[in-house]
């Protein structure tokens, strides 16, 4: 393993310290537990959200905590849940009377310790709802997941319910909200080879000179099947069509396409796919009317890709349009 | 060599499609020569700047292409210098009778290849300036270039010309700045692997499972040692003494450091990386007034990561402030 790097035992913490120093405008990061929190939480009458989960899936989540998306955010070690303990600190620093609502990506560990937070937040009079995204399409149950995976729409998710609690709704608005864009996004993924964690020090799985995993999960995890390399206009028409036929999408549905890197992928190859993928929702009449590429929820240093869409209608677009500013996303101020 | 990519010759072509539908608001694509263009050019009364290079670095030049830095760039192959008469299509794309200022990196087949098309250019009486740029500290002739390389200082350059003519600064301004850009910036970089060029099919070079590749180039040429594997306050150490000692900069200098991606590491070690060197830069008294911190000139997939440091003063951190919209720098519009 060849990584930059000190102790792998110290790389989130580390991490978040530079984190913090270059982006001290927008957040601030605390240790023990380790959490990343708006710099000027908490906002006076506004709706928290937080999310959070196993690190090394950045700039998810701490990369998007900021005005117009998270309130904070809480990272575990690498690929494993934070604990409760760091999930109600997150909401003691940033919740008030309007309440909270936390963002939850559907793994075993992540639902538990969220749920665990939620209830000792309630127990002391906080209005604390929980939203779980699932929605990779790939499989059923996967390792860590009874259910479907969260992916890439858990970046979409954050973006628009965050531009909610911006503009002042309520929390059973921006709960309601959260459930609709779980409701109608959907997300596959694809890996051309295998992240290595810090603190394991070897690939996390063995991929042939010639295999792509489709339907990859953003810790590794198998997907579907194993197949052969093939060209790209194969693979992203595979990707498309597993995505399209789930929900599904239809002839004139307006949708925001996410086209996102795992970590590893050249950009070159980030937007050629991107181009494919536009070109074959425009073939079925789909029309993609905003867009979102780069590497947002990442898997280390995987390489591979995932294709994200989402059903907008005038509400969506207006809150993906609204201002943010974050260090991965920015627009508007 | 497994890659999302079709025929490795249409690699770039198929790349731009991508860009142009997903920034259809900012710029427009041309083929035969490719180019990417703002998509408001040409803008009256504005001096145009206008920069290219190969391929394979993105987002560097065409995810720069946008309203507060480039008019204009020119993709050429991969790692491939674009040809003379695409650089004049730029340059008649997008300069009128305020000029144009041609930013070129320091690799032998750019420089003469862009010095013809400004050649060209004037005999058609247009005032073009050229400036080359070569913040590369690392070693002092290479593969591809006589004198020092062109690299992360470029994405400064780019910003801060932008900056000045978009806000109306004369050519003699604008080109007088960039030298002086140009005079104060310096950078560094490393690799942890090889990137693999699409028409090529393997490996740039081949490093030792535990080596590290000191003073690389971004097209993967050899810098100034081969070094053993050495955790990140090491190797950071050794990054941030070669920039420092070569301006040098001192106690007092106030400046902007751009920790950058060479496209494949994880943004868990970049921001340990930028961390490192934000430390080590206050230990020495340098202030860091300004950052950047992602993957903005990289070498496709390649594992590694640079550092750049930019004298500041007034005027430069004015210019580095001022609105940008770009597919991959946006702020402030």
């Amino acid at each position: 393993m060849k990584k930059i790097i000190n102790d792998p035992a110290a790389v989130v913490a580390e991490s978040l310290r530079g984190l913090a120093v270059a982006h001290a405008d927008l957040l601030r990061v605390r240790d023990d537990p380790a959490l990343v929190v708006r710099a000027d939480a908490p906002v006076a009458g506004k709706v928290a959200v937080v999310s959070g989960g196993g690190s090394g899936h950045e700039p998810l989540h701490g990369g998007f905590v900021g005005p117009g998306m998270l309130d904070a955010a809480v990272p575990g070690p690498v690929f494993t849940s934070p604990t409760p303990d760091a999930v109600q600190a997150a909401l003691a620093a940033t919740a008030g009377p309007a309440g909270a609502l936390l963002i939850v990506k559907n793994y075993t560990g992540d639902v538990l310790n969220f749920e665990t937070a939620a209830e000792l937040a309630a127990a002391e009079d906080l209005d604390v709802r929980s939203v779980v995204i699932d929605d990779d399409v790939a499989v059923k149950d996967s390792t860590f997941t009874a259910g479907r995976r969260g992916v890439g729409g858990t970046v979409l998710l954050e973006k628009i319910t965050g531009a909610a609690a911006e503009r002042g709704d309520s929390l059973d608005a921006v709960e309601a909200l959260a459930r609709k864009v779980i409701g109608q996004v959907r997300s596959i993924g694809v890996a051309l080879s295998a992240p290595t964690v810090p603190h394991v020090g070897e690939p996390s799985f063995d991929l042939g000179e010639n295999e792509i995993e489709f339907g990859i999960g953003i810790h590794g995890e198998p997907g579907r099947e194993r197949i052969p390399a093939e060209p790209a206009d194969a693979l992203v028409a595979r990707m498309v069509e597993a995505v399209v036929s789930d929900l599904p999408f239809s002839s004139g549905d307006k949708v925001l396409l996410f086209t996102n890197s795992m970590g590893g992928t050249p950009q070159l190859e980030l937007y050629l796919a991107h181009g494919i993928a536009e070109r074959l929702l425009a073939e079925r009449g789909i029309l993609v009317e905003r867009r979102l590429v780069g590497p947002y929820i990442t898997s280390l240093e995987m390489q591979g890709i995932s294709l994200t869409l989402l059903k907008l209608d005038d509400e969506l677009t207006q809150l993906w349009d609204a201002p943010v500013r974050t260090p991965a996303l920015r627009w508007g101020i």
